[in-house]
C-alpha cells in the first residue's frame, strides 16, 4: 500500500495514522490512574521498576502545573515536559492577566489545542503523550479530565492512562460506585486498588499524590502508601473469611 | 496506482481525496439532527455511549458560539474544538466593530471559509469535521446552516450530520411538513422522532438544544426529554390503535 | 508510469495535469448559460435537484459582484466563494480609488490572474471552478467573460459552462443569431432554451438572473420563468404545427 | 528511469525537462510571424479557429507592452498575461524613472530574467510562453526579438514561434530577401506570406499589426487584410502564367 | 517496507526510529562513568586510543558549563560542541539575570530541552549524543544527571553512557553501596574500577574529573590516576590472597 | 539505483552529481578559448551556425563586465545573462566604494561564489555556464581565469571551454609557446589557430575579442579576422613547401 | 534498501551518509601534511598535476586566514573558498572586538561550527573538505588542528588529510620523534620526507608553507624545496651506505 504514513494527513478511511502511532507510544507508557472524589482528588502512577542506582526523584510522572492543578502522564518524558513547561507558563501568565488561577478545565483546553495544532501541521509529528490533569477550581470543585495524542480531552469521575489503561478502567468500572468518593480514605483506597491490579510486588512500587481542597499537593510517601496496602489486604482477608463463612 | 493522495490535490477525475477522506472521519462522528421551526430552532445529538465513568458534561456536541448562534458537528472532536474557538473570536471581534452579533450566514461562512483554506494548502490537511449550524439574526429570522470539510455550506430546513445522516435525512423527508414547524412543540417532536430512528435505547442517550427568538440557548434535561419521548410512545400507540380500528 | 501528476508541473508533452483535472471537477458541477444581448446580459443556470429540505436560497450559483457585474459559476463551491469575495473586496477598493466601478473585463482579469497564479506554484492546488462573468461598463457596453482553472478568459456572445456545457454550446451556435439578442425577450427566451435542452422537468429546476442597462440586477420568480417555459412550449408546438401544415 | 523530471533540475545530460516541456506547450500554440523592415517592423498572428460565439477581440495574441513596443506570444494565454502585465509596469516605470520610453532590447530581457528566474526555483514551473516582442527605439531602430521559455532571447530580422513554426521559418529563410524589406509593403506581404503557408482558409484567419516609425501600432482590419491576401493571389497567378509561357 | 524511517515521526508501533538510531551513534561512543559521593562528583572516561601523533589536549570528554557544573558525553563530537556551547552561554546568561549560577537540573533540562526539540521538526536531526551532567548547587548538593538523544533525562546515584555503558552500569549496580560514596576516596576508586572493566591496558586510558564541594573541579594527572590504579590492584591481590586463606 | 539524483548531494563516492550534469550542458556550449599575452588578453569564441535570420549582433558570447573585464561563456545563455548581470552591479558598486576598479580575480571570484552557493541550498539547480573571464588589473597585470559550475575558478596561460575545449586545449599545449605571447600578433594568431582546429568554414564563424593595456576592449570584424585567417593559411602554406623541400 | 541517503540523517546504525560520502570527496583531494615544531610549524602540499598551461599562482591550497594562522585543505576547493572567507571574516571581526587576534582553537572552532551545522539542517548538504589549521598564539605556542565535514577537530602534532592521508600518517607515526621538531630544520624536512613518501616526481609537486614564532608565513620558493630534497636524498644515500658497511 502506497499511503503516506509519515506525516499527518487523512486515510482513505478518514483516520490519521500519526495520531494513531503516538496512541502506540503512550500504551508502552506507565499506567497511571485518577479519581475524583468529593472533597479530594487522586492521582496514581505505576513506577517503572527503575534501574537500581537512578534516582527515583527524578522519575516522577506527577507534577504540579499551578498551586491547584497537577498533572499525571504516560508516553514520551521529553514531551511530556515540553508540555507541562508550556502550561505553566499559561497559569503564571493567567494569574497576572486575571488575577485568579487557571481552571482546570481552562489549563487542559490549553494543552489540548498545542496538541490539535501539531496534527495539523505536515512539518511536526504530534505529541507521544496522554495525560490526566486534575485540581480545584476557584469555586473548590474538583476536577479529572484525560487527554490523548489527538488533542481530545475528557472529564472522568475516575480514568487510567498507559500500559494497562485498559484492565484499570474496567476494574474501576466494576468497583466505582459515586457513594464511595464522598469519603477521602475510600477514594485514595480505590485508587491503590486499581493500581494494584497491574502492578506487581504491592505498594513500593507505587506513586500517589493527594490534593484537597483548599489544601497544597501532597506526594505520599512510600510509608504511608504501604500503611494503606496493608489495610486493603487486612480488608481483603476479611472479605474472603467473610465469604467462606 | 501511483497517484499521490496524501496531499490535497486534484485526482485525474477531479476529487478531492483529502477532503473525502476527512468527510468518512465525519461519518465515523456521533449523529445530529438540526430542525428550523417559525419561532425556534433545534438541535439534537445522539450521545456516544460513554464511557461509565465519563463526565458526560464535557461530552456534548452542542455549543455556543454567541449568545444568539449554536452548533452542532460531527467528526474529530479536537478539530471541532479549534473552529469554536476561532468562530467565537469572531462573533466577539463582530460585536465590537459592527455593535451587533453576527447573522447565522455570517459565521457559518467565517468557518466554512477557514475549512476551504485548509483544503487549498498543502502543508495542512483538511478539517475532519461537519456541523449543523443554527440561531436567529437580529430581525428574528431563524436559521439552519450545514457545513462540511469541504468549506461548503448550504441551508437547510432539516437535516442531519454524522454517522446515520442518510437514514435521518431519509426519515426527515418523508415526514417534514411545513406546518409542522409552525408549532414549537411539533418541531421539537419532530427532532427526537428523527434522532430514535437510529438511536437505540432512547431518550438517555439524546441530548437535546432548544433556542427561540429572543430568548437564550436551552439544553432540555434528561428528564424534559423523557417526557417527550413518553408522550411520542403515546402518540404511537393511538396511532397504531386506529390504524387497527 | 513515474511522472509526478500532483503538483502543477509541465508533463513531457507539455500539459498541466493540475489544471486539467481540476476542469474535470467543474464538468461536475451544474450547468450554466451566458448570452449577451444589445441591452441585456442574461445567465441561466440548472438547479442541482436539491435535496427536498434544502433551503434553495443558499444553492444560488450566480452573485453579484459589484451592482454592474455578476457571476455564475460550475465547481467546487467552496472555492468559488474565496474568489468571489475576493473580487467583491477588489471592486470596492477600485470604486474607492478611481471613483468608477469596475468595467467587466477588469473584475475578469482580477479573476483570472489569481487563478493563474495558483497554477505556477507547487505548494497549492488550482482553483476548481469556471465563470461566466457578466455585466455593463460604465459607458453601457454589456459583457460576457467565460474563466477556467488555468487562468484563460475570453469574451463570447454566448456560452455555457459545467455538466452539459458542450450540448448547449452546441445548441447555441446553431440557434444564436446576431438580430436575435436585439430584442430582450428573444435573448432571455434563447438562454431558457438553451438550458432546457439539458435540463429536465422544466422551468423549476432552472434559475434566471437578467441585468439591464442602469438597472439593477433581477433575479426572476420561478413564477415568471414557466411563464417564458409555457410561452416557449407554444411556439413549439406552434412551429411544429405549421410544419405539418 | 527514476530520474524526477518534475523539478527544474539538470538531467544526467545536461538538459532541464520542465524547460523543454513548457516548450512543448508553445508548440501547442498558435503560430505567430515577425518580420523587420526598415522602417517598419510587422507582427502577424494565426487565429485559433475561435468557436462561433467567441468575442474575437479577446482572442488577440498581439498586445502593446509600451506605445513603442508590442508582443505576440505563443503558449498558456494565462502564463503571456502574467508577463505582459509586469512587462507594462516595467515600461511605466522607466519612463517615470529615465524619462524615457524602454528600448525593445531593454524590455526583453526584462522579461527574459523574469522567465529564467523560473526555471532555478525548484518550487515553481516555468512559464509555457515563448513571445516576439518588437518595436522601435528611442533613435528610430526598428528591432524583432524572440524570447523562449528558458529565458533565452535573440534578434532577428525575421521569425515564427507556436505550432507551425519550423515550417514558416523555412518559408522565410527561402524568401527574405534584405532589399526586400526597404519596401513597407513588401515586408507587410512577405508576413502575409508566410502565414498563409500553415493558415488555412486565408485571411480571415489571420490578424496583423504593424508599427511605422514616429506612429503609433495599428491593428489590421479584416478587410484590408483581405486586400493584401488578394493581392498576393493576382501576383501568384501572374507569376504562375509567366512561368508558363 | 515503505515506512519512512528518515524524518523524525512515529513507526506505526510508536517508536521515533531517527531517535533510536541517533542512540547507535551514542553507542559508538566511548565510554563514561559518573558516580555521586556524599562530597564529591566523578566523572571517569575513557580515552579512545588516540592517533600515536594526535594531541590528547583536544581529545577530552569532559569540559566544563560553569564552575560548578561540568558534563561528560558520549557520540558525535561535533554535536557535543554545539550543545556545551549553548549551554555555557544560557549560564553565563543565569549568572547574569538571576545573580546565582544554575542549578545542575537547571542545565540538565535546559539542554534536554534542546534536544526534545531536535525531535520534533522534521527539517533536523536530533542530537547524536549521550551525557552525564554533574556538580553541585548553591546549597551544596552534588547532582549526577544523565540525558539521552530523545531528551529524556533522570538523576543518577552512579551511571554511565556510551559503547560499554550497558558492562559498566551492571558493575555499578553490583558493587555501589551506599556506605561507600561517604569517603571521597572510595567513590573516586569506584568510578576507576568501573572503567577499568572496559578499559583495557589499565590507567593510562583513563580521564577523570573530579569535582569537591566548593572547590574548583580537578582533572586527575595521569600519574594520580596510576597511583589508585596500582592501590586498587595490591587491594585486589590482598583480597584474593585472602580468598585463598 | 534509488540515489536521489535530482538535488545537490553527495553520493556515495562524494560526488555531486547535479554539479556533474550541469556540466554536460556546458559540454553542449559552443566553444570559447582564451589566451594570455604580455601586453595583451584574446577572447575568441566559435559562432553557432545561427539560422539564417538570426541577427547575429544578439548572439555574441563575448560580453563586457566592466571597462577593464569581459568574459566568454559556454552553456546556458540564460543562465550566462543573470550571472553577468550580477557581475556588473558588483563592478559598478565596487568602482563606487573603493573609487578602483575591480581586479580580475575580484571579480571571479565574486562569480564563483555566486555559483557555489547554488551547489548547496536544495531548492535550487547549479549555474549550467563555464566562462573565460579576462581583463587588465589596475597595475596593468593581464588576468585570464576559467570557472565552472561548481565555483571552482583557476588562473590560466591559455584555455578553453564549451564543445570542443578537450581538443582545443590540448592543442595549446602543444603549441603555446611562453616567448610566444611577447607578441600581439602572435597571441592573436595562437587563438585564432586553435579555434580554427574545432571551428569549420573558417574566419567567418569565429568572433574575436582583443584588450590590450589601457585600451578599451575591441571585437574584430569579420574582415579583420579573415585577413588573419588568410594569414595563418599563408603560413601554412609556407611551413608545407619548406617540410617538403 | 530504501533508506533515504540523500539527506543528513541517522542510518539505521547511527552512520550520517552525507557527512561520510562527503569524506570520500574529501579523499579525492590532493595530499596535505601538517608538521608541528617546537618554534615553527609547517604545512606542505601535493601540487596537483595542473595542466600545462594552467597558471599554478591559482592553484595553492595554502591560504592565511590571518597574520597568524593560515589553513591547507583538501577537498572540495569551491567549498574551500567559502569557509575560507567566512573565517578570515571572522579573524578580523575578533581583532577589533578583542583589540586581539585569533587563536588558532578559537578559528578552528568557528569553522567546525559552521561544519556541524551543514550537517543537522536537511536543506543543505555538509562541507566537502577537510583542513590543517596551524599558527601562533599571541602567547607564541604554535598549534596544528584538523577539521573534517563533520565538523570535529582534533590537535595533532603532526597529522595529514587527502587523498594518501592514511599512507603519510602511518609514516609520520614512525618516523616523528619529540626531540625532531625542537630543531626547525628536521622539522621542515620531516614535512618534505613525508610527503615525498606519496608524491612523485620530486620536490616540484611539492608546495611548502613555514610559519616561525612572531615572523610573517612563508611560501618557499621551489629552488629552496629542491635544495631540501636535495639534501634529503644526500643523507638517505649516506645512510644507506653505512648500513652496508
Amino acid at each position: 500500500m502506497s499511503y503516506d504514513r509519515a506525516i499527518t494527513v487523512f486515510s482513505p478511511d478518514g483516520h490519521l495514522f500519526q495520531v494513531e502511532y503516538a496512541q502506540e507510544a503512550v500504551k508502552k507508557g506507565s499506567t497511571a490512574v485518577g479519581v475524583r472524589g468529593k472533597n479530594i482528588v487522586v492521582l496514581g502512577v505505576e513506577k517503572k521498576s527503575v534501574a537500581k542506582l537512578q534516582d527515583d526523584r527524578t522519575v516522577r510522572k506527577i507534577c504540579a502545573l499551578d498551586d491547584n492543578v497537577f498533572m499525571a502522564f504516560a508516553g514520551l518524558t521529553a514531551d511530556a515536559r515540553i508540555v507541562v513547561s508550556r502550561a505553566r507558563v499559561e497559569c503564571q501568565s493567567h494569574r497576572l492577566t486575571v488575577e485568579d488561577p487557571v481552571t482546570v478545565e481552562y489549563i487542559t483546553r490549553f494543552i489540548s489545542n498545542i496538541k490539535q495544532r501539531y496534527t495539523q501541521s505536515n512539518g511536526r509529528r504530534p505529541f507521544g503523550i496522554s495525560a490526566l490533569i486534575v485540581g480545584f477550581d476557584c469555586d473548590g470543585t474538583p476536577s479529572l479530565y484525560q487527554t490523548d495524542p489527538s488533542g481530545t480531552y475528557h472529564a472522568w469521575k475516575a480514568n487510567a492512562i498507559g500500559r494497562s489503561a485498559k484492565t484499570v478502567r474496567e476494574f474501576l468500572e466494576k468497583n466505582y460506585k459515586d457513594e464511595m468518593v464522598a469519603s477521602d480514605e475510600e477514594t485514595i483506597k480505590l485508587t491503590i486498588k486499581a493500581l494494584l491490579e497491574v502492578v506487581q510486588s504491592g505498594g513500593k512500587n507505587i506513586e500517589l499524590a493527594i490534593m484537597r481542597r483548599n489544601e497544597p499537593l501532597k506526594m505520599l510517601e512510600p510509608e504511608e502508601i504501604e500503611v494503606y496496602v496493608a489495610e486493603l489486604e487486612k480488608e481483603k482477608e476479611a472479605a474472603e473469611k467473610k465469604m467462606k463463612t
